[in-house]
């Protein structure tokens, strides 16, 4: 596939790369959506219109304000300025000329833009009445755009150039597409998306909510959703123990000393939460690495003590702006899976190794069967910016490389992207509607050690600095539960499930029994309630359906007379009578096995 | 048994209360050792010297400083003036006359002291040599004080009334006793107490530990410490849902506009930590509750969901003078084992009922079967000074008495020490020497539900107001092991125990066997260790006995060739070769059963 494409400069060509072509089609739909504006909406000012990730955006200052009803006449109107196929038109003009030329039309933004970033010439594209500020390049016309591959999708506040304290404006999204069958999967997956919102299912499910009053970002965890939280920590503390991880427990806040000396102080001031004790200053952590250090140090260690492999599920507190908060995605405070590995530089392909095992072996007990990953090495251009031998990065490099060659698994290379103190391995997991989540993360660190003089001695009896390892497998709690409820659209898998069977007696005369039942499955350690409200069984079936419980046991004058319990699962349905001990071996084995489904 | 004393004004009398009889004995004890110090080191001023619960002390400032080589020589003074028989002579004076005279001394602390605090006439005593400022009454004279009853115990730092910016002084403490074989009796204690100092074996057992760096009062657990918090943790996770109770998550920091809800931003401010994000001011919580409330608040309640019972292990942040913090009794974070019962007025009684058999229960399972309870209640003289309705109050304190009542606890009625907000029960565990330590509490809340405007919808259609209890069973985790370490001088039963196993290959040969061993107890989710340096058994033996190990398994020939192990335990030493199984049943009895003996 190439794209007929016009430079600023007036020539044409062919973009062949796709992802630089969508861009482009996507940057020209974005004009084409601002010249509709125009047209529709005469007086309205221009910000800037980039192509995103998954379409485009258009920044508009118009006094009365757009609403929800403006996208649809603004569509039509984009595919009658398709219909028309008119040309996008470049042109090189000084800079003067420009400011002139937008000053004279009220385009106050753009003035300022061009002031700021423009050199002596520079060049605009026109499309119909249209004239914008724009390096390209562009479609060559219209006609180029399916008039059935694009969509306008909502309307959000935004500010201009990003700050809180300039104009507000609004920002109207739309994507676009080459072909329309594309589009559409896109909307359907939107759509799914939308069904599945993490906030919409935890505020039905009753899982979590946020508090205006307690703050923005900070997630109160309701008893449904502590249990899957219960389930997830439980799950993963034992499979740690089991591989050799000891849990330590580090306090909230510590003094600024220890971020000082981590070089958080310095670096990462911005995001931290600082505050008074007496006349010490410190910090609400932001990382509990610093903790960990402290430990680690709080003996002399030997290489016989080493790997040591310290693990807590450690709430941290980093600022984010009110704007950016999301849910359960994107908050205030969290809790890391987070784990530090200290051990000798024989040790580190062992662990490297183990940790891709475990990684792959977690994703998958949660049901998460495709990946991304990404191994983010240095610029080797640029060997000087980065802490660390050429050895400890070589060393590095390989093992981490190695441990995905061994395990068949593929990996893009992300040349330069390397944090300077050390390479890493990224893991993306793709959800039940294909989208894609960062979430485990393996990370070499070959500064704190140095910075807080980090040592054991050796065999040779000297003494030696450990190499360090960052590593979190959920990366953290709170954005897990927004993946996980969002992959499953709230209806967990058994083991996780926070209300995992219900019992339904089908009249009063049953209730009894019922709760016989339920004090049987909770001797268990089942998660079990009783629905004993006076209402019909099918109205009860439908409730525990709507609650996403993946089990009901419907008990009535057949079961009651026979010892038994009707059993109904959320997916197949009916699966009959049976004698209860059945049905607990095999909830059991749901549960000890983690399967996804019943 | 009655005292003589001596008042200010010259009257001799009896004291017969043991308690006050106990004080006066001391306070004069304390005068005696200012005495023995004013012959033996002239040019000391005097500080202030008051009966204290285990004894006494008196503030002394000099220039060259106390060591502690002349603790010793203070006490044969002592007792050489108490061979005197001394007077305690008490005289009254202007408060010009006692200014002029003890100015003339250079006693400058006892002029301010004088200047604030005395009438127009004041009373001293003279004894011997020395006259002191002071109201009395003290013994007739010194050949009341039993010379072989009293001990100095040490010096410390201390400042002029407390505060810090003023003089620094050091503090004698001693300690006195009606009889040699009381006296006797409390070194003893004394001594049992710094051997079982938590401090210590928190180091030694490597628990945790307090780094400078990360700040004081801050608690590092260390991996073996995290064993034990996390025994504790899920025992009572445990039983807590078993009991109906739900777990929730709340975050560490919440806007200041909760805690002004609560009451706690206007009351207790001086103890909370505050700092900034971008306009709001928030608050690193000091308390769960209004979390908790939030979580209430999160949806309508009807009558049909009481009672709501919100568990947390929450961790809170509270200021503390550095001059107070002590090893992990008295911190400046800590974790609270917390909840909150909200319930309709007619299911206190149960609700109560229920939490004081908890309360029992935990301390029984924790090896605590002694206990002091003291029920806090009223000032009836002073209704009007509490939150609350007259009636809440009455069924308030007779749901807590009738609930000691039935179960035949003894309690003290402490009339008028409830706080404001409502009355109520704390638990005072007795250590395995003899020591008080405040644990439980169960405490009603008036004030609550009233800021935050909780309500529920009874079966009336009406709103109604819930009642809120606040409880903790071990009050925080962090004091609860600081105390769980002294109770048992380090060696826990079996269940916390953070190594619970240490297997003993008695030569290279034996290593693959312990380790076999070591991973079907690992499999049986014991902790347990194998110690395969290269050493002669009886040393192992003797670092599993200082390392406080429950179980060790002495592996050689013979338990290889008979596929055993040779049981030895801490207590009763040698229990014999044994098929591992037995082992392995026996072991897990005593877990499940959390027996505090082998």
């Amino acid at each position: 596939m190439s794209l007929r494409i016009i430079f600023a400069d007036g020539n044409v060509g062919e973009e062949t790369d796709p992802v630089a072509a969508l861009e482009i089609y996507r940057h020209s739909t974005s004009h084409l959506m601002a010249a509709a504006v125009d047209s529709l909406f005469p007086g309205t000012h221009l910000g800037i219109g980039p192509a995103i990730s998954d379409g485009f955006y258009y920044d508009f200052q118009r006094s009365e304000g757009f609403v929800e009803e403006d996208l649809e006449k603004i569509e039509v109107r984009m595919k009658e300025l398709v219909a028309q196929n008119l040309n996008y038109e470049p042109s090189i003009i000084s800079k003067e000329e420009a400011i002139k030329y937008f000053k004279n039309r009220g385009e106050h933004l753009k003035v300022e833009l061009i002031r700021e970033k423009a050199g002596k010439q520079l060049s605009c594209y026109r499309l119909g009445d249209l004239v914008d500020f724009c390096t390209g390049p562009h479609l060559c016309s219209t006609g180029q755009i399916h008039p059935d591959s694009f969509h306008i999708l909502n309307i959000a506040g935004s500010y201009w150039r990003g700050d809180e304290h300039r104009e507000q404006l609004q920002r109207i999204y739309g994507t676009a597409f080459m072909a329309p069958d594309e589009l559409h999967a896109y909307l359907k997956q939107l759509e799914e998306a939308r069904k599945r919102d993490h906030r919409k299912l935890g505020r039905d499910l009753d899982l979590f909510s946020i508090s205006e009053e307690a703050g923005a970002g900070l997630v109160l965890w309701h008893p449904k959703g502590t249990r899957i939280r219960l389930s997830i920590e439980d799950f993963l503390r034992k499979e740690l123990f089991k591989r050799g991880y000891e849990f330590v427990t580090t306090p909230h806040v510590a003094r600024d000393a220890l971020w000082k000396t981590s070089g958080h102080y310095e670096y990462y001031l911005q995001n931290m939460y600082v505050f008074n004790i007496d006349d010490d200053e410190f910090v609400i952590k932001p990382m509990n690495c610093p903790g960990h250090i402290q430990i680690y140090k709080s003996q002399m260690r030997s290489y016989r003590d080493l790997p040591i492999r310290y693990a807590e599920f450690g709430t941290v507190y980093r600022y984010e702006k009110s704007g950016v908060l999301h849910g359960m995605l994107r908050v205030r405070g969290f809790t890391q899976d987070d784990a530090h590995i200290f051990c000798t530089r024989e040790q580190v392909y062992g662990e490297i190794s183990d940790l891709m095992d475990l990684v792959l072996f977690i994703m998958k007990s949660f049901g998460f069967d495709q990946y991304k990953v990404e191994l983010s090495v240095r610029d080797e251009s640029n060997k000087k910016e980065y802490a660390g031998t050429e050895e400890d990065w070589r060393m590095a490099e390989e093992a981490l490389t190695e441990s995905l060659r061994a395990r068949g698994i593929e990996w893009a290379r992300m040349e330069g992207e390397a944090v300077f103190y050390g390479p890493k391995i990224d893991v993306k997991l793709i959800d039940a509607i294909g989208r894609p989540w960062q979430l485990s993360t393996v990370q070499f660190d070959f500064t704190l050690p140095k910075r807080f003089d980090l040592s054991y001695i050796g065999s040779d009896g000297m003494s030696h600095q450990p190499v360090m390892l960052h590593r979190a497998l959920l990366g953290s709690v709170e954005r897990f539960l927004g993946v996980l409820i969002e992959h499953y659209a709230g209806a967990f898998p058994v083991w996780l499930a926070p209300v995992q069977v219900i019992v339904i007696p089908i009249s009063e005369k049953h209730q009894e029994y019922a709760e016989k039942i339920r004090r049987r499955l909770s001797e268990a350690e089942l998660r079990v309630e009783v629905d004993d409200r006076n209402e019909k069984m099918g109205f009860k079936i439908r409730a525990a359906q709507t609650r996403k419980v993946p089990y009901m046991l419907v008990v009535g004058d057949k079961e009651l007379q026979s010892g038994q319990v009707s059993v109904r699962n959320r997916f197949q349905g009916d699966e009959g009578a049976q004698p209860l001990n059945n049905f607990l071996e095999k909830i059991g084995e749901l549960i000890k096995t983690r399967s996804t489904r019943p």
